[in-house]
């Protein structure tokens, strides 16, 4: 049995798209058990719940570490803490990025030896159903080399763990391939992978490219890396409605649209970011799930597909154990 | 009358386009003079060029800026050395970028006061017509405060001269809005241009937001310009190439196409880097034009006209002022 603890509030759609989406995942899987935490009022029409633990408190979106921790009676923190005291398997959020990711490293701690964690999502790529994990993304505003190694480590084994990659190419993002480009902390990382013959280390590559299937796992320090995520994410919805636009420019137009609905409909699917779930913070001692603060109940739903299958993993103690070994 | 130095050699289709370009250029633009450097005998179908000048080494794609300042003889240090001794208005080159941008800076030299060069190049924002300034896109793998104030004037300035827009709004390109978001050099930039109340600075955007029209100037540090730049193309291709599939699916779909073909038109030419005709480097004693290494004849075209656009506003001149002022 998985147990996952849900913090019910602080997402922008309320506590009601959370309890729509405890409710389909729990009817999908039956060996996972929920514990969620919020206002019990709202969250009254939930079954077969492990437990509803009532919190008054909710987290705003803007806060910042010191915040959350203040606010011991925020969901949020209720939730960190119920996953810690229990040794529950995952926790899952909607709100405050920067208190979640705090909070969660503070409370839970760090791996024994991880220096900094990353936050990391997998991202689509040309190639049919195939995804590349980009770490970090959001986590760091810096990193040193020796962090952009230990995260490309990291990332190397949630490849393995979680597509079953043997041997996952990893990439470091740079503004070049050849050895040589790249930021400071790249160009040393680059040389520090080369020289601990790290396993399946391919090299530096350009941002273009990235999503062009090649790589398994992209390494970047925190702001490049929500860079990367947040231009990727500014194109395709520019893109998205420019070809709305072109579709409803007249009755010819939307005509053409019921020809090709089934072709956009997959690439909305394939560049949609909601579908990933969110985003997971590798490093800290226990599997931390990031959702998007605008979560849907179907992005939500996602979110905990991600704790699910971490937790099935065991990527805690794998990062653990490559840790050791490195 | 205005003059440009081309470089005809270096770009990866041959000199054959460039000349194609040259000579619709000068039939569209009478008050230009063009001389144009690169294997004569390559060039003996233009005319009413100003001067052909005769060169037969090539500066290989990826060469260094060392590799570049030994060969002499090269089509592209023959073209920068041209616009020096001979004070032309601007010189273009579709040759490797790195060889190009140090043998411009170090041929030409700085403009007083510039502390670094920048590569700027114009994006396609949301709102039809507008573009956004983004600099540096890769001029520098690493950029302090000081630095990316200098790029916010010299962004401002360009945007005044090139676009008519009385105050720009600068934003820093950073991973959230709030102030105290950002890389460490982000942050204390940030605190400078509050501080010197520098005209227009508008705080930090994220890079969702970089292209939505709300900003004229954004600025970066090279590395993570650069990624910026190659994140959006290659989402950019990516999409257009799952939009081609989505049409090509069947006889009802490529009918479909018939039906939007405007309004895709539309959208491949706002989202087309190669309109833009390349990036321009800002804070060296001289407009110097980069354009595309895959150039095609109409992608050089407009890297000529962006020559002639920086040499008719002065740009040099007025950084060089906008320095003094400062």
């Amino acid at each position: 049995m998985i147990r996952i603890v849900v913090d019910a509030m602080g997402g922008d759609l309320g506590s009601t798209v959370i309890v729509d989406a405890v409710k389909s995942f729990l009817k999908d899987n039956n060996d996972v058990e929920i514990t969620i935490v919020g206002k019990k009022e709202e969250l009254s029409s939930l079954e077969n719940i492990a437990r509803v633990v009532d919190a008054r408190d909710i987290v705003p979106m803007q806060a910042g570490a010191l915040e959350v921790m203040r606010l011991k009676d925020s969901s949020m923190m209720k939730a960190i803490k119920i996953m810690k005291d229990e040794q529950l398997d995952a926790v899952v959020s909607c709100g405050s990025t920067g208190g979640f990711l705090s909070a969660a490293t503070i409370n839970l701690k760090m791996i024994p030896g991880v220096k900094r964690a990353a936050l990391v999502a997998p991202f689509p790529t040309q190639i049919k159903g195939k995804n590349v994990v980009i770490l970090d993304i959001g986590a760091n505003n810096e990193n040193s080399a020796e962090e952009l190694c230990q995260f490309a480590l990291m990332g190397r084994l949630y490849s393995k763990a979680v597509y079953n990659i043997e041997t996952p190419n990893v990439y470091l993002l740079s503004n070049g391939a050849e050895e040589g480009k790249g930021a400071p902390e790249v160009k040393e990382a680059y040389k520090m992978l080369e020289k601990m013959r790290f396993e399946g280390f391919s090299g530096n590559i350009e941002a273009r490219y990235a999503l062009n299937g090649d790589a398994d796992v992209v390494v970047a320090d925190g702001f490049t890396g929500n860079v990367f995520l947040k231009a990727s994410e500014g194109i395709a919805k520019m893109m998205s409605g420019m070809i709305k636009k072109a579709f409803k420019r007249n009755l010819w137009s939307k005509i053409g649209y019921l020809h090709v609905r089934k072709g956009m409909k997959e690439m909305s699917e394939t560049m949609d970011y909601k579908s990933t779930g969110g985003a997971m913070l590798l490093g800290v001692n226990g599997n931390v799930v990031k959702a998007h603060g605008s979560s849907d109940a179907r992005s939500f739903y996602c979110a905990l597909r991600v704790a699910k299958k971490l937790a099935e993993n065991d990527i805690v103690n794998k990062i653990k154990q490559g840790l050791e070994n490195a």
